[in-house]
């Protein structure tokens, strides 16, 4: 493996300087402490076993917040503290219920509300079905064959895309927009097909956008096999009926709290690296790997400089944010007073795209300054990160753009992520300890570069 | 991620000479072609739930030969056919048992006869036991401490091997050969912890070879936990017992059959590149990664290239092999008959590393035939195979190096393999359809690059 085509053609694979530098001798600690003592995996169990779902505004949050803090104290950082966020409070309410009906039969089919949706009347809706797979074939319809009819938004994910995050790019806007869309036309409801590559049995949430000065009608995610019936039946019989209840709603802000340790740096204090993830998840799964595995990676960073006895020159923080998954709040609350308290950020890592194996990292930042990190590509392609270059940062960390800060996303291979994303099944059983523990040595081996530790 | 570090520095990022060359072109539609309307995923449910365990000799491998048969008839290649191959037939018998005896408790504990051992005596075996880490420290206990006991080998994986198998060859002479080693010094049994990175209940079977004259002793492996379990408590009491009860036995070798389909070469069909797997298990799985998985990538191959109506210059073949986890007696039967009918193996492709996301090829073959397959790492690294080098080929298609066929081992990642290798938990569930099929497609855009299809 390590004589791979990328270092043969790179002609490194003897370079004593890569191989044997202060750098590299360094990284391999770092491997060598995370695979042999990593605690990232127990602290996932705890995370998601221990307290389990926590949306914002939830009691799961609110324990969260205590896990966070208690398990950082307990390492023994320089230093812990909770920064306050508002955050909405989306509440779902009863389990939702959906049943297709035509004159023989009756079928239930598994739905999730999706995440900010507005509650059905009590005693549900009962409409009738317009599949789309877009919204131009949608607004081709127009008002007379949409109005008082439930819109089934029915596009899959594209399966050609190598990176499921691309094919999860090109089919979430009927996620985020179709209620809005099919609401300009009449729609009643909107029944949104999951965003999932494969084919079971798992609603998966998600935020959903409603747009101003339309009306905020109920919109649920229905489960890919669930779609895969509702599309056949609907060819059998157009004017078959959809029902759905969903008693969800939105109360008013919740406090709640970014979680943040640090080890203090010994030249430039003043000076940070971040790294971090979101500690909240949707209501409906354990949110294991979104993104519970890049919260306790972000403490893993920490704790194994320390355990390796590394004072770093500069400050290393671990924050864990508030209310990613719908809201944001806690990325911009965090740069916020980052920015209100002269704080110079310099990188910010993000692990949000799950605990899988590693494969990379994605860059935000100028042509020399992605330039000037791919420098590390050679001591990191012997750990199977081979993709260093211009990607997505991260959500959380996204608001620090405009101080100058680097931003860089850890990106784990992604072909299982969808798989789980935002639904029942991103459970701690999900995640491999080994992946687990590569992406929280990942992340550190990059800081160690970053703060120039190794020389 | 197509702006990998190893494209930029390669400076083909831009080249249209990759991006739109046929071959380009053609791998490209491969992998549209699997990802969009792969069988790979069907056939491995078929083969993993429909026909489930197979080792060699059994009703399971039976069942096998005519599935892959039939599988293969029905796609409609241009040649099925079988190959006679004698196998051995070891059986298991009764589901083993085995006790951890102390004066104030006793505990049962997952265990698993290791594929070829003798059993014990009807009424089990009880003894005193003796842990080691390795031979050596075997060795110097002596006979006057190891005879009449039973040996516990309890060395576990090194974690810090970030390719799992480096990991497996570390510590699998444990299994291989500690029966005999134990032997040697009047040892009465012995229990190996299972070749399992993980902590877990599931006991990890695998072959073992007794050497000649020294006593055959029974030998088992035992759950990770297990062996956690009794190391902790042989702390506490070094004068535990341990009680196990095996039924195994080796019976008359028995009829099996390699399953090999082809497409015709147009323009050297005399001239072969293979693509195999091997189709038994163990009897204790279903086999899905541990060779389902290769068995279905290499009709897959096949089929697409029929579906995109490719027709090969060399004449490509699916070879499913017979007994290899214990025997290879399928994959020296192969190289026989190639050798007695003069038949011209240019290449085989073997993948038995497990249905796991791509990360390169292994070759075996001389330094220019190695640097003749990276010239392609350019086509293939937009796929995320970046690792193309030296490596291991594989098991069955070892035996047709000595006709000058250069061998290649497909590589995904190695994290999860041992997790589920030899083990009752390697299930279909354990597999993605979407790193299973992205295997698939790697193995054929090899095919289409070895062969020129796309020239």
């Amino acid at each position: 493996m390590k004589k791979s085509v990328v270092l043969a053609l790179l002609g490194l694979v003897a370079s004593p300087a890569f191989t044997q530098s202060p750098d590299s001798l360094l990284i391999r600690r770092v491997y060598n402490e995370i695979l042999s003592h990593g605690k990232s995996y127990d602290w996932l169990r705890q995370l998601t076993k221990g307290v389990g779902p926590r949306l914002a505004g939830s009691e799961g949050s609110k324990k969260a917040v205590d896990w966070a803090k208690k398990t950082m104290e307990a390492e023994g950082f320089d230093r812990v503290f909770l920064q306050d966020v508002k955050v909405p409070h989306w509440v779902r309410g009863a389990k939702e219920k959906a049943t297709i009906r035509s004159s023989s039969q009756k079928i239930d089919v598994p739905i999730a509300a999706l995440g900010g949706s507005v509650a059905t009347p009590a005693q549900g809706i009962t409409a009738g079905v317009i599949e789309v797979k877009n919204f131009p074939e949608l607004r081709a319809l127009g008002r007379d064959k949409v109005a008082g009819k439930i819109v089934f938004f029915n596009r899959p994910m594209d399966p050609t895309k190598l990176n499921t995050f691309e094919a999860y790019a090109g089919a979430v806007d009927q996620r985020a927009a179709g209620a809005t869309e099919a609401a300009k036309l009449g729609a009643v409801g909107a029944i949104v097909r999951s965003m999932n590559p494969s084919l079971d049995d798992f609603p998966h949430t998600g935020g959903l956008r409603y747009g101003t000065g339309v009306a905020l009608i109920p919109a649920a995610a229905i489960s890919t096999n669930g779609a895969e019936r509702l599309s056949a039946l609907l060819r059998q019989n157009p004017a078959l009926t959809f029902y759905f209840k969903q008693s969800c709603e939105t109360l008013d802000d919740a406090a709640s709290h970014n979680v943040v340790a640090e080890i203090k740096g010994s030249e430039t204090p003043e000076q940070l690296i971040v790294v971090g993830g979101h500690l909240d998840s949707w209501d409906l799964a354990e949110g294991a790997h979104d993104d519970g595995a890049g919260c306790v990676q972000a403490i893993e960073v920490l704790r194994t400089l320390k355990a390796l006895g590394i004072r770093p020159r500069h400050t290393i923080r671990a924050v864990l944010f508030a209310n990613e998954e719908n809201g944001l709040r806690g990325g911009v609350q965090y740069a916020d007073l980052a920015k209100k308290n002269g704080e110079i950020h310099r990188y910010a890592i993000e692990s949000d795209n799950g605990g899988f194996v590693p494969r990379g990292f994605g860059i935000v930042g100028t042509d020399a300054q992605v330039t000037a990190l791919q420098r590390f590509a050679p001591l990191l392609a012997p750990y199977g990160l081979y993709e260093i270059g211009r990607g997505s940062g991260g959500a959380d960390i996204g608001p620090l753009a405009p101080l100058g800060t680097v931003l860089i996303g850890y990106k784990p291979d992604s072909q299982r992520y969808f798989d789980y994303h935002h639904a029942a099944n991103d459970n701690f059983e999900a995640v491999s300890e080994r992946e687990l523990k590569l992406g929280a040595a990942s992340m550190t081996a990059l800081v160690v570069l970053l703060d120039g530790m190794g020389q």
